[in-house]
């Protein structure tokens, strides 16, 4: 998502260091970051944040982090946290290659990916969340169990993206073809998925897991 | 498929006895069943036959076997196979489960499953036709790399068999959406697809494998 570059971003994002890490500080350090160790949530691509703020609010027990690499979005998810008080929230600003290196392996316990760029140019294809370079940093630092939750509108990079996971050696545990069709209520909406699904738009969602030993086939035979 | 009960259906069937197998005589023998030797491609649940024919007259250098159990159905088969002149299609009136014991180990080369009967109710979900059931006896009978060709216009079916077959371990080559607004001109329909297509409905594709090792999950690390 761009916005308009904001000249004071950078200073407001700086005065609240506390939530924001703009230099990768707490690099390797994130659980102490927070006032409570408990389960590890991150979103890849927060645009302004409704979503993962919303999650924060409903989820005190889960420790959440929106990375997003835009200062200039970056400042309406601070906005957000700050009119909330939520304490078990932290902001990235930076780009996701570099979560192999912030985090420790094993670390997190779900990734949320919503509505990222779809990069339809098959020339940029490498540049897709869910393309391979991606999945492999989420694998180096998502738990055994841990999971990547994806929505998306884009039905070619839905597409695309189940392609790229299974041929990976993911699986998915939750597919949604329709989801605002098939909702069971406990769907939290992004400004994007509000604005799309408003004009009757389709959203797609699925939850994907990592194939981690090859007995899990070998015993299905 | 249902179809009113045809008492002299048996008995057309077995004057054809050539084209179709009804008591699984062929079993272990396909190959010397066809004309000539060459890669064999199936499919599970034929129908009354327009799609695997067409394929059939299309392509000279494949042998096909249609697999159907209702005698009362796959008399429309046979009907189009002998307007045709088709001697590279032969037709298995069976159920599924047969297929291990019929066909030796990985030689078959690709299995098409149409608008299969979805079975919506989750205490029949043992009867869909990619549920692990059906998964581990199409890994026993094809070959290293070939694959399954899946098309349905239920949405919920497709949701189920992107579950099931990357639980299993499969992966996906080629995923449609929406086949018919993203189709390259190579698509042929069934007599069902030709009825819910212009009724505007969405038909759902995809090209699934499996995966055989787990060094190929190793090396993308």
């Amino acid at each position: 998502m761009r916005m308009r570059n904001k000249p004071w971003a950078e200073t407001y994002l700086r005065e609240h260091a506390n939530i924001v890490d703009l230099d990768c500080v707490h690099k390797h350090q994130v659980t102490q970051w927070f006032d409570k160790e408990q389960p590890i949530h991150i979103e890849v691509g927060s645009g302004m944040g409704k979503y993962i703020t919303s999650l924060a609010a409903k989820h005190p027990h889960i420790n959440y982090i929106a990375i997003e690499r835009d200062k200039n979005v970056m400042i309406r998810v601070l906005d957000k946290v700050r009119e909330l008080n939520l304490t078990n929230i932290k902001l990235l600003c930076n780009d996701a290659v570099v979560l192999t290196d912030y985090f420790k392996p094993n670390e997190i316990d779900r990734i949320y990916l919503n509505f990222s760029d779809p990069w339809p140019k098959t020339r940029h294809a490498k540049r897709r969340l869910t393309n391979h370079r991606f999945l492999s940093i989420y694998k180096q630092i998502l738990n055994q169990d841990g999971a990547i939750h994806f929505k998306t509108d884009n039905r070619g990079l839905y597409a695309y993206s189940l392609e790229s996971m299974s041929q990976f050696g993911m699986y998915f545990t939750k597919i949604n073809l329709h989801l605002h069709q098939e909702d069971d209520g406990e769907n939290i909406t992004t400004e994007y998925e509000h604005k799309f699904s408003e004009k009757g738009s389709r959203i797609y969602r699925m939850e994907a897991k990592f194939h981690h030993n090859f007995s899990e086939f070998v015993n299905q035979d």
